[in-house]
């Protein structure tokens, strides 16, 4: 499950979609099946809850986002700090605080999180940390070299599509081993999840979980 | 001119308007006009130039931000990082780099910036640090002690109101003297602007300077 | 293996030692036996290898590190920021780089990484996600919840001990969880280490490996 | 007044010194004396009181820095964040808020702040950001444009001087900047110090001031 966080809508290129592609790519020949999901083409509310309401079409994402093993965050940066389409999508996540999983804990609980950042240019390690650490707080879990990212030098210049981002060495070197632990996680998890010994919701209730 | 970029739309209670109006209190004593806008009550689209077409309301706030000698910028924090709306301000701020002011600068050059951070525990010094210094690029002065806060302790709790943060004497101390610095470098550089040289845009041409 | 990044030599109080013994407490319960160096008090230089010579007392505390399943950093924060000397240990971490586990994995691979933060107010978030980004970036892996800090509200105020952190609900339960989930991975990548699949150092040759 | 904070001892070439002499060339050229101190090559302690005691060097940078109109940090970026020598140097200032100038204002009031990062990839926003907000917390007024920085692109790199850093547009536009507004609000600020009202220390008094 990918989450591109891009502000521009279709059909507009989307240079983080790009080097998504990449990670998709390496998913894929380790079979791990792939579905994005483009935010800002979809009527997403602000807001902290699981369900603004009125048409909010965060709920549906939200669905898959629980069903996937694997969530990938893919954001730009703007003024050094990530999308406001990113910030948005975690503010949403917030709302994953008051459900939990079948055993008690936060329901993001065994999946493996990464991220994908592009920008022109400075900002990437911010957006990366900011969010990784967003998501283990939410329970994913944070394999070694969980990110990639492509940026140019100081100042303005070429995006990742136009500039031959695709070619960059270091790149594409942490767009392979992103995706390989990603999925060698998921794996591990799938088959050994965490279990739910000290790390369960307060007051949580088997007798009466809904969830 | 404070912008409150809180997520919630009106008429929702704001924590962040709550600490913006001691600000005010201040800057209307030192007779200083004030107007606050309330962002997410508009209908402000996602992106980086000045005018997204198709009914987007920045136009008409960025107008009110241009005309202003102060521009304050009031944030929640969610996830230790600035809300989404308040990081959407700053993306379309990014359309001012495509002008100037009379003189060759961008237009920002000669207003004096702050920001109100408030949350129910950590990130204000990464809000305020980050807002601040994108206003310095975009040509904001930045006055000493041009930030003030309000955080409760480590984990959720209650927000400034319920707090009864206006009582904070750290918190107090600071939005005073932050309004009296955005005041008195406000009247510094009404009677003294940032001379033109060496910090022009380049290729500006006077004789082509349509505003 | 924690490694406290106070500022403060011996025997002045430690209050992000006061919180990690709160993690070492639940550590220890759960079976693991703890070390704990206060770097301050050993001469570690400034630099980017993993010997500075002359004196320097980084390599005896990189092997403690290298030997260890899990390795938590203690780090005050100072003026919204991680300290001095956290940041210092982060930049001597940078050395091991340059060489690799038996497999050709970067050597913190197959590590468990948390941190401890406490301040009297704010910056948590960004002392944490930096120093875990840093840690997986160096190949551990980063749980579920595995940073538990305190802080007090807005200003200045008192600390940790002072405050009576130890009793603070919200930072007991995430030392509990950090400590519980480091705990749980700590022992799964023991019996299921990460494959040197997709993750080796390229140009990495078993043939040559002198560890 | 700038202080290189890289964390390489003379006589080792810094990247950042190198920037930091272009800073110095415009300074000259507007008529500016400029001296530049290496911490790293002075006995500074780590702390956050003005003198450490035992051959502690900060004092005497210190008086240099109480004694000058402009303050210029300069700092690389590893892992993503300042150096430990910056961070260590700010957390020194720390103890500049235990006096006043001689109006009852933190000492650092009405000198000019501005920083200088070199990083042969990411991370000069965030060290820009948080030095420029510590600085203006301490008193420094931040002009427009208060920041210079040369980066190459994602991952390991040539740095600045290799890279020929000198020629980089960019970082040559933004070094001219910066020189010229530090100037223009040095002297503006010469001649027109910011009024004591609303902005001294309370619990300052003029009659016992031994500042």
């Amino acid at each position: 499950m990918l989450l591109n966080c891009t502000i521009k809508k279709s059909p507009e290129i989307s240079n983080t979609q790009a080097l998504m592609d990449r990670v998709i790519d390496h998913l894929q020949e380790l079979g791990v099946g792939c579905e994005t999901i483009r935010v800002v083409d979809h009527d997403v509310r602000f807001g902290v809850s699981s369900d603004e309401g009125d048409g909010d079409e965060w709920p549906r994402i939200l669905e898959r986002v629980l069903g996937a093993d694997i969530l990938v965050i893919g954001t730009p940066i703007w003024f050094g700090v990530r999308s406001s389409v990113c910030q948005m999508v975690i503010e949403r996540l917030d709302g994953t605080y008051n459900t939990t999983n079948d055993v008690g804990q936060y329901p993001l609980y065994n999946k493996v999180g990464g991220v994908v950042v592009t920008g022109n240019e400075d900002g990437a390690h911010d957006a990366a940390s900011n969010t990784l650490f967003n998501l283990s707080h939410l329970g994913c879990t944070i394999p070694p070299n969980a990110d990639t990212y492509w940026l140019g030098d100081a100042g303005p210049g070429p995006s990742y599509i136009e500039a031959g981002g695709e070619n960059h060495e270091y790149t594409k070197k942490t767009t392979s081993w992103m995706a390989h632990n990603l999925v060698h996680f998921a794996r591990m998890l799938a088959e050994h999840p965490i279990p739910p010994e000290g790390n369960t919701v307060p007051g949580w209730d088997p007798a009466h979980h809904v969830g």
